[in-house]
């Protein structure tokens, strides 16, 4: 017989963040149930227990949440209205539907931070070419239109540099259809991007880890090294907008809060994420606590855990390109490369898909950066 | 549609090495197939595939080793005739049998042992009482009196302080029934205990963790500190004889080497385990490269990874008592101590019965030991 197990936990979504929270989850013996859309999703493979279903049907989530102590996310993609009925029926969400909205909705996100007084890039919502042309006169060119939803990894996020790049993005043919909504943002001059990693839990304790700086090609994560390479007024100012932003919102769990470093050295939110993120990959090897473990801890209100860093750290992102590949291969020659971990998410490679990352301890981030590049050269990716 | 895993491991056993095993073999997207007594085992439970079967039955063991690239184990209880008709047959054992023989069979690796030049215990082959008392007139006063297979966790071991404690033993109310095999060794005063880790591929490539040392009662390992806080010369002569007995025997994977370092200062080679081993669980948080991945990586005959500690450390198992827990709640006071890792097996509390491990990382490892035992107290555990 089984012993029960310590906590039941339902996750919607079955991708790598499932599958390594389902890795955590083994440790903590926590039953963690993933919605998967098929048994090949990424969690499903790992192991995890899962229930066959979308995360746009309400009935599909139900199923998978039925008994679970906590209900979590590996992505952003169900419906506000449907986490509102979870939420009303006695569901325990976390994080709960008003904080996840922060992560769904980039309006609604740069409305709350700037009403709560952080500092985001100028933005507006719009509807046409022409009032992106508009807000071009008040902050000049180039603009960057972002759908409101459902863009994650550069998808939805356009760059425009003059007027006739807008041709066709706000009707059925830029095919996200003609209800999509759209807001406009000031191109910022970026010296840095940085993600400030924190979890929370109901109770308002938090956990903050070390700061970690992004390198992103085309919206996709390309590499990271953790701690960021900043002067340190930087690093503390971002930590306290992270917890600040973190009690604002009402997060539970793990929170990201990315965010951009000006050439003028100013600090601006950029997106926020509630749930393990890409960019917290490296506390796995560098932290005493990971990620996965934290979120775990976070949205069942147990004791946060040391955040830690033991070695300065990179991370690399494996991302699918257009040709064959031999994994297995690519695999064996990663692994010569000293001091590197490589975690493969069971994917099928696709151009643009996150198929793994690889994480490399050092004594400096450059040192670990290179060795982490090099790992993920060997594969072909990143 | 999955793609190709990497490799395919068959495990013999389904215990927590398993479980921490699959946990490693879903970062390298190798599947890790277990035989399993029964779907709750450790490892078919945290979402291994498993074949139910029995170690004993050589159609389970070739049933769950079909289509692997290569089989490897848990425990020692499969019969050697059986891993000899298994090899025969084209399976690719790792370790090999005459290599897992050294963890099999006391008596044998006592004589590979000795015969190769490596320092052991006196000890003999018994058949009576009287044997043990001849042995006991030559070398004094206790003798250990140890089955020659199948014991572990101290099962099997028994320290004779004078002839009348042998009654029984010998016959088959000792519930051995009267086939068992015996030996006769010779009682050391140990002034510390190690255990030495060591990888080493087919082709001869070997990785060295750093020394462990570990406190034993009644023959489980009740705590473990790494480093070794022991002089340099004695790690490094352990460390030099680890290295040479994972060539002498042939060791595939990882091979536990267990010494005594006597109170004359002298150091004798104990046990061999030829697997992740209870000793080397510090290495999941403490190591760049787990002893887990370490494993897969040896067998698969793959570069080995960086064993350099990012930490000291500090593990105790958290073994079953009598008394009713709520784990749970124990859990939860566990998570309160800083700094540490809970890692449950999924099992039912037994008395005696390994459940789960805490490690903890520290500036010293007296700082962690004390944390990791306050957390397995926090349990009622350990």
């Amino acid at each position: 017989m089984t012993p029960e197990p310590t906590a039941r936990v339902a996750m919607i979504g079955a991708g790598q963040l499932a599958r390594m929270t389902h890795q955590a989850a083994v440790d903590l013996d926590i039953e963690l149930r993933v919605l998967a859309g098929s048994r090949c999703d990424s969690a499903a493979s790992a192991g995890a227990p899962y229930h066959l279903g979308s995360p746009g049907n309400l009935a599909d989530i139900e199923a998978v949440s039925k008994g679970a102590d906590v209900v979590t996310f590996d992505h952003e993609l169900v419906p506000f209205t449907h986490l509102e009925r979870l939420a009303e029926a006695g569901y325990r969400l976390r994080p709960e539907p008003r904080a996840l909205l922060m992560a769904q909705d980039k309006l609604e996100a740069r409305r709350f931070l700037l009403a709560a007084g952080f500092p985001v890039p100028a933005f507006t919502a719009i509807d046409s070419a022409a009032d992106a042309i508009g807000f071009a006169g008040q902050h000049g060119w180039p603009v960057v239109v972002k759908a409101r939803n459902g863009g994650y990894d550069g998808r939805g996020v356009h760059v425009i540099d003059k007027p006739d790049q807008l041709t066709g993005l706000f009707d059925s043919s830029s095919g996200r259809g003609p209800d999509t909504a759209w807001l406009a943002e000031q191109f910022v001059d970026i010296a840095a991007e940085l993600s400030i990693l924190i979890a929370r839990t109901d109770a308002g304790n938090t956990a903050l880890y070390p700061a970690v700086q992004t390198t992103q090609h085309a919206g996709i994560c390309k590499h990271l090294v953790m701690p960021a390479p900043l002067p340190s007024h930087v690093i503390e100012q971002a930590g306290r907008t992270a917890r600040s932003i973190a009690h604002s919102i009402g997060a539970t769990g793990m929170l990201a809060v990315e965010m951009f470093l000006t050439t003028h050295g100013d600090l601006l939110v950029n997106e926020l994420a509630l749930r393990p993120h890409n960019s917290g990959h490296a506390t796995i090897e560098a932290c005493a606590t990971s990620q996965f473990h934290q979120h775990l801890r976070a949205i069942l209100d147990w004791p946060l855990g040391c955040t830690d860093l033991l070695s300065a750290a990179a991370m690399v992102n494996l991302i699918g390109t257009g040709s064959e590949l031999d994994i297995t291969g690519g695999l064996r020659r990663a692994l010569e490369v000293p001091g590197v971990a490589v975690h493969l998410y069971g994917k099928t490679p696709r151009p643009g898909r996150k198929l793994g990352h690889v994480t490399a301890l050092g004594d400096t981030t450059a040192d670990a950066l290179e060795r982490a590049r090099l790992a993920a050269g060997q594969m072909g990716l990143g």
